[in-house]
């Protein structure tokens, strides 16, 4: 497979090898039944060379992913090693995502998991997003005492995330928010949820939601903090957002999106927070 | 990887391959997001030769699956192919799994789904089961209205399914059996459930609740409807399996399994009725 986008496959325990060759066992546990977990973040060649950003925080959450699931355990300073060599090894320009996975191995016969490291150009840059919500069919608490249902966990079991993000794009959005079967909006498919009211910011609780813990947004609290601001946890609905003074999904890899429609009805954009906000995410201000 | 498993690995468009080497790209959104669906399929290797049991209605089901997910369409016929000539280069005696598998292609450079079929020795035989029932987290209806949920599709984002499996054996049970939050009893992790109660056979209705169309189900009921019985569809709560005749998970690749166990609660086992849903199905009879 011929391509001219660079990207970069390396194995732990291996380093870098040529992207495009196979590389997976077609028994591993990871493809036969989305049986691992993963990690994205983000890489940025820049003048002044390669960096990974908040390598060690994405890596401990890699890792308690792996624990949560029963795999085994994930070395963070091995995988600090890859994700750097990978990232190093990258010869594009800009913006990348580096994935991580870790897999349980052979499902017919025992193997070792398959441990991998991804690097490849972000497409596109952040742009204000439509949203379409749509339901998670659970209430916002269902993953209290239901360790099975892997609330929180980032498997790659993300079937239905994806099928998420091809539901919206067919009602003309541009993203999906999952909202819980009792009415609470919950995070997007592949990013967090922060809202701006009254002066506050306000975001969505982990724990019993089975919402992941964002990264990004652990990094915009702390920035919040020094600035004398607080990012508080707390169930919203749907129609309280009419009163925001802006709303955004955040990731590692997008940075701070304003969401600027909700299922058709639109959305305060507020391009001062928004700037505030991609600063402290570190991330150059979105457009808008 | 050498092993003395005799086990098959086909790929559509290529055939056989030497089983354990790599095959997949590690970009591959069947292994970083379980984009992808699979089937099951029961291979018997005996005195009279190699077949593979309801080829058809698996494929079939497996075209429904790829299609419910917007992935490339099925082909039936060249899918019946690779099935058969995986199962024919099997060298083992007895009993096997044939796994086929479809993803969406590259993640980050657009490429060629992976279309793969594997065979391997089933291990063990059917034998009573003790269940524990967990809860699914959605109501019994989650699923009407919500097809971005992917219910009734065999995807192989399938990591709540075996961490539903590990948290049985944690409890000291050999299967789980999940239950809607509204208490009903619904499927297996890879089974379906029937229930013998009043001289009638009842098992869990597809479609709103999600659960996956069972193909050895429907091979029982045609078997029960040419001898003048029904299997009706009917949601069922725990409580009930205590008046039962007896209850079983039942699927492709371990037959009939009677469940003599649920949460620690003894169940009926009746050996009369398990051999007649085992010989339904086309399988040898259960011990226990």
């Amino acid at each position: 497979m011929e391509t001219s986008i660079p990207r970069v496959v390396a194995v732990l325990g291996r380093g870098v090898l040529t992207p495009g060759s196979p590389l997976v066992p077609a028994d591993d546990l990871g493809f036969t039944r989305g049986d691992g977990c993963f990690d994205a973040l983000r890489v940025v060649r820049d003048a002044e060379g390669v960096r990974v950003d908040h390598a060690t925080r994405h890596l401990e959450r890699f890792a308690r992913s792996a624990a949560a699931m029963g795999l085994p355990p994930i070395d963070v300073a091995a995988w600090t090693g890859l994700v750097h060599e990978a990232a190093e090894a990258w010869e594009g320009e800009g913006e990348a995502v580096c994935k991580v996975i870790w897999t349980r191995g052979g499902e017919f016969v025992a193997s070792d998991p398959v441990g991998v490291a991804l690097v490849a150009p972000v497409p596109g840059s952040c742009v204000p997003l439509r949203v379409a919500a749509l339901t998670t069919g659970r209430r916002a608490d269902a993953f209290r005492d239901a360790p099975w249902l892997l609330g929180g966990v980032k498997t790659i079991s993300y079937a239905t995330n994806a099928a998420a993000k091809r539901e919206a794009a067919r009602r003309g959005a541009d993203d999906a928010v999952f909202v819980s079967s009792d009415g609470y909006l919950l995070e997007g498919p592949t990013s967090a949820l922060v809202v701006a009211r009254h002066g506050l910011l306000d975001t969505t609780p982990t724990a019993h939601t089975g919402i992941l813990p964002s990264v990004t947004l652990a990094v915009i609290a702390e920035h919040a903090a020094a600035a004398g601001r607080e990012v508080r946890e707390r169930l919203m609905k749907p129609e309280e957002l009419g009163l925001a003074t802006g709303v955004w999904l955040v990731s590692a890899i997008r940075g701070v999106c304003p969401v600027v429609e909700l299922d058709g009805r639109p959305l305060p954009f507020n391009p001062r927070i928004t700037r505030t906000l991609a600063r402290w995410a570190g991330f150059a201000p979105a457009e808008g």
